[in-house]
């Protein structure tokens, strides 16, 4: 599961990239930190050095999700990012990137406050900065049912660890709570909705 | 005054948020950002676990916050951001943060210029971060007297431990000076000046 | 070269702020982070107390920059920005805050990937930063070849070390590539290409 939410979460990247006209490198960083961000971010939180400056394995995923998204960007489009083919291992990537950051919390004795903000920042953290480089504001934050399920997930993993169960199958319940919610928020279009404004009278 | 702070900068930041027709996620992800985003900043620059991910008294007063934004935005609308009644607690949050921030300086033994940046950066980093995902040129940097009133209270809390004058002392001697010049700057409209171009000739 | 690069830096950071008729703390901010932004986050990365907290030499060479841009813009305007007298101090720069950033990787112990990582991070960081708060979408990840600059001069510095050379050589090869990779690219305008899209059939 984290190998295809790198490599899922690379080609995203990569394709915004190729979308805003950046060049080469560019489209590198942008696929690379799209993967490997969120949980760069979730390491210094805690105080580590970040997984991605000395395992080499995760950042070739992040590599190949860059490749195929130049592959297909030349063969169909970027259009490719509104299609289901890229949305279910998004999810994926999502589930299982927000597992490894909420297990992260649960062994770094943090609150549960914590366990859910890790979670959520392992998951969403590089498709945030991502956004912040392209300049847009930040899709997790605005559109639909995204970070939300990270935020389901986390707290799901928390209260099953809180409860005795096994780090395995309180991963496997949490990540299995946000690929289920996400996939179900693409499927009926399920979105938040905003404070409304009243006028002052 | 920690308690002021946490509460008026969490309900700035989900004003700003319900402005910009974030959905209620968006809406309490800045406002807890905005309370917590400079604390946990500064925790990250002197290597510690930020706070906010172990206590859970600081993240009660950050929703609390969110939710006094929600009901004004409901009642009165978005415009009471350039209200005085957001300004004074606002300017009691920026002393307490500075303050507390320049003494984590001390204690971790920076230099003078690391406890000035560390007590402005507790102070204003929250609401910049906020305003780089509402995808504005952060406030901080360009409008009125703000950030300059974190580095004057800063400052005068380094020269006072630096003079061997206690911590509690100290401390309330940089807040009280952040809150003065802050409270006088929003009353008598102080800027900085901009550095004015001569064309060449 | 690392105090002819924080000048540089600095100095570009400030004229930028200027051109974006920040006020003169905005001035100030910018150019002691473009300045200092970059060692800053691979500090924090490697989970060090950034050293621009700890040191103070570092930030007298920034705020000379923000001085030396002040004067400059009074006298000449911003349109300096992109003429050569800019240009070559600011290559100095990238090369040693490369070389500086991938021989802390070496030392840390981290993979080669890291290596590349830091020693990029700390020559193109506080630019980067400095872009996201003036609301720009980031110059070293679309403008010609810049940070793959410091990309090849990080590279080299680790096949250098790797090699079994001294550190003082390999970083004095890993700036000399970066430099001269930096110095060709201006004279020649080399960039790197896009990714071209086809458009589906």
């Amino acid at each position: 599961m984290n190998a295809v939410g790198l490599v899922a979460f690379a080609t995203v990247g990569s394709l915004k990239a190729i979308d805003a006209d950046f060049d080469v490198l560019g489209v590198a960083v942008l696929g690379v930190l799209t993967a490997l961000g969120g949980g760069a971010t979730r390491d210094v939180l805690v105080g580590s050095v970040p997984a991605m400056l000395q395992s080499t394995t995760d950042v070739g995923f992040a590599l190949a999700g860059v490749v195929v998204a130049v592959v297909v960007a030349r063969r169909v489009g970027t259009e490719v990012l509104a299609h289901p083919v890229v949305d279910v291992p998004d999810a994926v990537g999502l589930a299982a990137f927000a597992a490894s950051g909420a297990l992260v919390g649960v062994g770094a004795d943090v609150s549960p406050f914590g366990v859910v903000v890790l979670g959520t920042t392992t998951g969403v953290g590089g498709g945030l900065v991502s956004d912040v480089l392209l300049q847009r504001v930040p899709f997790v934050l605005t559109e639909d049912l995204y970070a939300t399920c990270a935020i389901a997930g986390s707290t799901v993993l928390w209260v099953a660890t809180a409860s005795g169960l096994g780090a395995t199958i309180a991963a496997a319940a949490g990540a299995g709570v946000t690929l289920a919610v996400r996939l179900l928020a693409i499927r009926f279009e399920w979105a938040l909705p905003t404070v409304r404004l009243n006028a002052p009278a």
